[in-house]
């Protein structure tokens, strides 16, 4: 059976209505935030329909759970400026504002500050503003407000239609009569080693939904165009199309690697897949977390509701003249060709065409077009254009 | 966990002792019971320690289970002629003997016949004499005998050595801290095909137990030699040795389709396996059962305490280009070549190399290289001597 909404049931926030409350104090929001106050609002978030206090996000940092004992491994937290915390007090209703846009109406209910070096060590592992996770959180000071939000309104249309509806999802899930459901996250063009997991999800679970993370990018990445365009051309020539979904979410990835990798499944399950795949060094960034820390933290929890699939890093094996891992391969490392972000870049790069045991040449072909065309222009989200062919409408 | 024994406990029987047993009444039995006798003394047919009588054979017959509601799909039958049952009665000890051999003591508990149209019906779903399990068991009569096993000798010193001993494979498993195990049962020197399921088994269980099914043979088959030494050659060069375990099983086929693999089944759970690949056609001849027909009779029992894994035909695809299967593959059939006992047969009649893609050189070339030496003329199982390096010694 699909999942259950993780802590039981969908949490739904309404529009709130904009009359009279120009009058309120106002906090400025970022863009993560944005995004975070589009995923509570469709539910993906569930069960959270506020932004955490100091004891719930004390708690989740220290054991990886809720007060409440439920698992949940990054407080969802709402940062303030010192001048924006003046004019509010606890219990005071309060404005949030992207750009000059009204976003949400929220009730205070807690001011505070959190030691950011603690906070930094236990979510992100490290301190080093070197890792952009934590540089983007220092950047934001150390006072937050946690509060009940009222209403959210979603300023970006593309927010609303492109985030995937949970209760559709599972709609559509239950109509394809699927009873397990792998997802896989990505923030890449499918090579052939993701490939190898696409069809080990296929062969082990009912259905396979693709989800490929669109947001805001760190330098070197992929666009959104070229991650999501590429899945459509890959989807459509490799793919059995009737057990594979293939839906964006948006989302503000914060490189966390062990404890993103936890809320990257609660968000799955919600969506209602049974299964999520941990990738090699999931939600890591540059040397921080080793390859498979995702693997061991993830481990530790038996109660997330959701089946993490470990699967060792695909290479291609030259003996084995296949995609192979070290699961199933006895070669020695001479014989393997390991998949590397860097290789694939360079390749687009250098404008040197992947072998067919790398990357599909019509995903190749289709990223080389986009460079080569205005469509790949887009910089930020609210500019996004995708072409998507929603299986849920 | 590996899997209790079928039942709850295994099943031994001891050496019988020779002495003062000529004066009994005699029962020549053939290969088949023969092995038969070999399998119930080392406890892979547990817990069964007697052939069975008419109310458990018809229970069989009609629930695929035991009277006592045990999932049992096939009735071990021990066949007499008209003039042996006119020697003893019901109570009498007997001997079983194996051409001037004698292999085994017990108590008769009962004679009696079966309706043998009903029987193969019901078991062989045809009463073709064209099917060799009917024709095997039709030329035997219908007159039958029951009876606890006092003591079983083993005649062959290769039974005794070759079936694997349940204890020491659970022990092994134990050791290696395997908690998972698939079973793949075959008849076959491996081709691409085969290899698709053994990976899928490495990758989704923690151990891969292959357990090529060795003795009587029909015509067009694979020698003893030919399909283990072939499976030698594939596991040192393209399995990890660590999780792969080879050993053979002696035992005769009844090709009973969808019933054998239940029987299948049982004999792997008595050998600690938990999951079992029950392949195209499995345990079928001919065209007597349908692709899935095994899939979807093991389908109706929940209860056999070992996990089928059902995995669809694999073929080569030009499209994807490699192995895959319709779960995984969603181009049309001009693109796929599909994998044949005939085509491969014809390959070696024809001493024509298969594709990469069919079979593994080093394979090909093995069995070609028996077939050129004595070590291959072995047609009897009294002589066949395999090379076993025994995991478990």
């Amino acid at each position: 059976m699909i999942s259950p909404y993780h802590g039981g049931s969908r949490v739904k926030i309404p529009n709130c209505k904009i009359e009279n409350l120009n009058i309120l104090p106002k906090i400025q929001i970022d863009e993560q935030t944005l995004i975070t106050l589009s995923l509570l609002k469709i539910g993906i978030l569930s069960p959270l329909d506020s932004f955490q206090g100091y004891e719930e996000a004390m708690e989740i940092s220290r054991e990886g759970r809720m007060e409440n004992g439920l698992v949940w491994s990054m407080p969802v937290l709402l940062p303030v400026t010192d001048e924006e915390s003046y004019t509010f007090s606890e219990g005071d209703e309060t404005t949030l504002h992207f750009s000059d846009k009204l976003v949400a109406l929220m009730k205070i209910e807690e001011k505070f500050s959190l030691d950011m070096y603690e906070y930094c060590n236990r979510i992100f592992g490290t301190t080093s503003i070197d890792h952009p996770g934590v540089k983007a959180i220092l950047q934001k000071g150390n006072k937050f407000v946690s509060g009940h939000i009222k209403g959210i309104n979603n300023y970006n249309t593309h927010f609303s239609t492109m985030q995937p509806d949970p209760d559709k999802l599972r709609g559509l899930f239950n109509k394809k009569g699927f009873k397990t459901v792998t997802a896989f996250q990505t923030r890449n063009p499918p090579h052939r080693g993701h490939e190898f997991l696409h069809k080990y999800s296929l062969l082990s679970t009912d259905a396979l939904f693709i989800n490929p993370v669109l947001g805001p990018k760190k330098s070197g990445d992929f666009s959104d165009q070229e991650i999501f365009q590429s899945y459509q051309v890959y989807l459509d020539k490799y793919l059995p199309k009737q057990r594979t979904i293939l839906l964006p979410l948006i989302y503000a990835m914060q490189y966390a690697g062990p404890r993103e990798a936890i809320m990257h499944m609660i968000m799955r399950k919600n969506l209602g897949c049974t299964h999520f795949v941990i990738g090699r060094d999931h939600a890591g960034v540059g040397s921080f977390y080793g390859p498979y820390a995702a693997r061991d933290y993830v481990s530790t929890f038996t109660d997330i509701g959701i089946e993490p699939v470990f699967l060792k890093e695909a290479y291609y094996c030259k003996a084995c003249t296949e995609i192979s891992n070290d699961d199933i391969c006895p070669h020695d490392d001479s014989q393997k060709s390991h998949f590397s972000g860097t290789k694939i870049r360079d390749a687009f790069l250098h404008k040197r065409e992947p072998y067919p045991y790398e990357m599909r040449g019509e995903i190749y072909n289709k990223i080389i077009e986009l460079r080569s065309s205005k469509q790949n222009t887009v910089e930020t989200l609210d500019k996004l254009e995708i072409n998507l062919s929603n299986p849920l409408e």
